[in-house]
Order: C-alpha cells, then sequence, then structure tokens
C-alpha cells in the first residue's frame, strides 16, 4: 500500500475527508484543487480552513494543483468535484493521460442544462475509462472523525467495482457493491431536493412527524423519477438512496436542508447561497428535475413546491399545506 | 358532530393527544381510564401531567374509570393501551356491550409470549368487532400541538377504514387509508426495535452517517420479519414502516430510542425502565422478535445485537462493531 498512489481531485470538504480516510489506510495520496493560490495556502496551513476545518492534513500527503502531477501513476483517483464545475473542470485536466486509472466519482447532483449523471459527464470529457460510483450517507466531517459510515460502491464492470470497495473500505467506513450506476447517482442528486423541503419543515417550526412524512413521501417521488430515468427501484431504498436520504435529513452540517431552513425563516435565495462557502447542489438539481418531470410526465409534487419556494417567491408555509391537502386519500 | 360520540380508551401520551385532536374537530370525546384515582386527579386538574404535560384538556370533555360510560353510545372507540397491558384491560371490560362501535386500535407492539398483533388480541377478548388500526410517524406531543402530521388506517372492511379516515381527518392531521393490517401493526412494533439501535448509536457518540446505516438495514430486516408473517412488503415502505421508524430514530420524545442511547451511557435497563413513567414497548419487542425470528428461520441481526445489549450484557460498542463488520459485501 505503501506505494498504492491515490489521487483526490477536489478540495472540497468530500475531497478532504476521503484524502484523509485513504491516507490514514497507508496510501500515497495526492489531493488536487483547482485552484493554486488556495493549493498553495491548503499546503502551509495543512488545514482546509473553508470546507473541513479541524483536522489536520499529514505532512505526507502531496497537495498540488497540478493535474498532470496528480494523477500521474495514480491507481485511483477519486472525482469529488461539484457537479456544476465538473464538465469545465474535466476540460481543463483531459490533456492529462488518464490510462489505466479507475476513476470514481463521489460527485452528487446532475449537470442542469442536460440532466447528465457525473459518469456520463466524466465519459465524455475523458474519453472511454474504467468508471466507478460511490455514494451513500456520508457526512464529510464524521467521516474525517472516523465515526461509522457506510456506501455503496456501483460500475458497469464488477472488477472496477470490487477494486474500488478495496481501496475504500476500512472498519469504521463500509463499502458495499452493486451494480445500478444510474440509480446511485440520482439517489446522490434527487436527495437533496427533498433535503430542501425537510429543511423548509424545519424551518417553519414543524417537528419530526412531519419530516417523516416529507421523507416517506419524497422517496417515493425519488424513486419514480430515477425509475423513468432508468434507475432500479430496489436500489433507492438502499444506502444511496434511502440512507443518504435520512442522513441528509437530519444532519446539521446539510447544507441543502440548511437552504430550506433559512429559506423558510424569511432569507431570500441570493443571499443565502452567497452567504455559504460551499456548493448547495439541490438548489439547481431542483431546477432541473422540476421541468425533466414535466417533460418526462412524471409526477413530482414535492419537487414543484420547492421550486416554487425557491425561485417563485411562493410562501413556505402555503407550500407545505398545499403538500399536506393534497387529495391523495389512499396510501 | 356535536353529536357523535368518540371514546378514547386508555389515558397514556397518545391517548390524550387524540382525545384533544377528536375534541378539537367537534367531536363529543370521553377519555377512559383504567386507574379510578390517577383518573379522578385528571378530572380536576385538566392536565396529564405524567404522560403529556402542558396541554389542558377541555372541560367539554368527559373524564371517566367506568368503561360501560365510556363506551355507550359511541361511533368509535380508539383502543390506546400499551401492548403489555392490551388483553388483561379487556378482559376488563369485555362484559360492555360493544355493538356497532368501530374499534380504532393505535397500540403499537405485539403481546410478548405469542407475538399477537394487537388486533388480534382485541378480536379474542371482545369477539367479533369492526376494527380498523391506525399508525404512522405520530409523536403525541406534536399532534396535541397541531403541528402537521400524517397516518395510515388499515382494515378488513373498507367502509371501516373510510369511516375512521373521517373522524380523524384534519387539516393538520392528514390519514391515508390502507388494506394491509398486518404490515401497518408490524410496522409501528419492529420500529421500536430499530429505535433502540439508533439510540445506542446515539449514545456511543455516533453521528447521522451511523444512523441512516442503521436505518436503512433496519427497514429491510423490519420488512424481512414482516412478510414473513403475512404483511406486505410495500407497506414497510409507507408511513407506518419507514415513516415512524424516521420519526422515532429522530425524534428526543422516542422512549424507545432513549432506553437505547441510556444503556450505550452505560446505565443498567432495569434502573432505565424503572425511571420512566412511559412504557418504552421495544424493550419487550425484541425480547418477542428475537426468539420468534429464530423459530420461523429469519435472519435479524439488528434484533440479535439489540437483545444481546439488553439481555446478555454485551458491550454496546462490540455489538455496533459486529454490525458494521458482518461480511456482508454486496448491497
Amino acid at each position: 500500500m505503501q506505494n498504492t498512489k491515490i489521487s483526490v481531485l477536489g478540495d472540497g470538504g468530500w475531497g478532504t475527508a476521503l484524502s484523509l480516510l485513504l491516507s490514514k489506510k497507508g496510501y500515497n495520496v495526492t489531493l488536487w484543487g483547482a485552484f493554486p493560490d488556495y493549493i498553495s495556502e491548503l499546503r502551509k496551513s495543512r488545514e482546509n480552513k473553508k470546507f473541513l476545518p479541524g483536522f489536520t492534513i499529514p505532512d505526507s500527503m502531496v497537495i498540488t494543483a497540478n493535474a498532470e502531477e496528480a494523477l500521474d501513476g495514480a491507481v485511483l483517483a477519486v472525482i469529488a468535484i461539484p457537479s456544476k464545475y465538473l464538465r469545465q473542470t474535466l476540460q481543463k485536466i483531459k490533456e492529462v493521460e488518464i490510462g489505466s486509472t479507475v476513476l470514481a466519482s463521489v460527485v452528487k447532483g446532475v449537470e442542469k442544462e442536460t440532466f447528465k449523471r457525473p459518469s456520463e459527464i466524466i465519459k465524455e470529457e475523458l474519453g472511454s475509462v474504467r468508471i466507478a460510483v460511490l455514494s451513500g450517507p456520508t457526512i464529510a466531517n464524521e467521516v474525517a472523525e472516523g465515526l461509522p459510515a457506510s456506501s455503496v460502491v456501483a460500475s458497469d464492470s464488477e472488477e472496477t467495482a470490487t477494486l474500488t470497495q478495496e481501496i475504500f473500505m476500512s472498519e469504521a467506513f463500509r463499502v458495499y457493491t452493486g451494480e445500478d450506476v444510474v440509480g446511485v447517482e440520482l439517489g446522490g442528486a434527487l436527495k437533496n431536493i427533498i433535503a430542501i423541503a425537510a429543511g423548509i419543515s424545519d424551518g417553519l417550526g414543524f417537528g419530526s412527524n412531519a419530516k417523516a412524512a416529507l421523507f416517506t413521501r419524497g422517496l417515493v417521488e425519488m424513486a419514480r423519477i430515477g425509475t423513468a430515468l432508468g434507475a432500479r427501484l430496489e436500489t433507492f431504498s438502499g444506502l444511496s438512496g434511502m440512507g443518504d436520504l435520512v442522513t441528509t435529513c437530519i444532519s446539521l452540517y446539510s447544507r441543502n436542508r440548511y437552504v430550506g431552513e433559512s429559506i423558510a425563516q424569511g432569507k431570500k435565495l441570493t443571499d443565502i447561497l452567497n452567504g455559504m462557502e460551499m456548493v448547495a447542489e439541490g438548489v439547481e438539481t431542483t431546477q432541473s428535475v422540476f421541468h425533466l418531470a414535466k417533460q418526462i410526465g412524471v409526477d413530482a409534487p414535492i419537487t414543484d413546491q420547492v421550486y416554487k419556494v425557491l425561485f417563485e417567491d411562493k410562501n413556505p408555509l402555503e407550500a407545505v399545506n398545499d403538500l399536506m391537502t393534497r387529495n391523495k386519500k389512499a396510501e
């Protein structure tokens, strides 16, 4: 392991937490970020103050803004770039030779205009490569602290899935394999819409009964949209669906939940987003899914209401009431 | 409605909260409790200080320890008695004429020795009656406060289900109908085991990632046991399964979660239970399901570990580790 090189592309909270996890396992980890100034600050301070404060990055970890240096000789490269910046970042590094390096995407979200999933974008930009996707209930801070967590890795190739599983698996971080790449990626994207709704419920002062109802109906909505796009139904009952949704709805660290809570407390969306260092992927996902669901004719009542609250200044209380009093009588 | 009489049998937190809800809807509500001393205290103080403190019981509500008076002329009687005391309580009132009164059981739990569900016990003790079961993510305090909540009512008779739905339905309390009586009742019982496990995770200082994993695996375990006993799989994805499980795992009011948390903090089970006014149904449910699962040959790893922690002094950390490191590799 000492000589096995892993590179992590993306110096956000999740990229940094995974770098620490892999480094603790004894891998030779290189962390890459797109912004040279921030990277040289990171290299000096050995702490990711913006995105994962409170954790020391060991001296053994290489920190670089040079993609060629990062990828050279890496057995596996973790792609941990926000979906919003994914394509443009990959375009910058597409000249670098990928070779047999396995790419493990941990990106949660979809491309706003095209609704393409991260692994699709990676394939388009970097050509034919070995890709796995890893997702699940994995709040970055908790993983960095070494608290127990679990996730699922899916790939079209069983060999690629198993290799990725072995690299990430540890006593505290359990990795299961799966085959449904579409479902695993869509779960991680769609749950952010429901997390915003859960945050709205919190912000209105509602309790855990309301959140549980939103959660239950939300998962049905996620599965309905996901299966319409080719995902398998059962994937939404797993770690990357229900599991990730739970942690996102209950964690105080969840950015999307926070956006919902803030907007229900009367703040303006632009002010909320401007005040955040991190990206709340769910805001753009809501826009995409709102339009997509209409295009493909899928019923998405929670997404509709979240969209109206975020982008049409609908009163949050009215939105929740409209959801609660829908005419559905049988479960 | 002014003349429609509803009786609520059981003066615990949930019975009281439902009495308040029905009274607010304009029904003529009679609340019955088994202990004459506590009932006369309740009648004077107009507050259920032990089980639902902070809420005033209106003067219009009749409070009685006389079952005949309670049931006489009632269109519907809510059965809100802890499963542990259900059979013996029903035996005391079985001489009372039930007639066409619909019985709506809101009991969560099963009979320890027989694993019988509340509606089965009711049928056995009161003979052929019209029964519905109501369950879902419904923490009593929140419902009493008028915060939004939702639930599902199931009955073998569609007419009985619809009548019960109409009686409970309000703007803040949404009621859906279902047909799977077995699934609705078992969801409400089995989730308490997982809630204890979630509490153990909390007590060990673990975060929302660990809880989400327990939750996801826990629901699979609930569905596996439930379907082996005749429930429908999809019921566990609904309000009475997943929904109730979520609220129980996250609410600070959940007694079962509290039991798990306390035991992980090093307290003894008998001390915890002696210190609680309310019944933590999950403790006995864990015992029942532990033995039942072995009898019917169903794999129940979370129940096994919770049982060992509660009744065999197993170290909680070791129990969670044993769960996390099980040999399962594919999700």
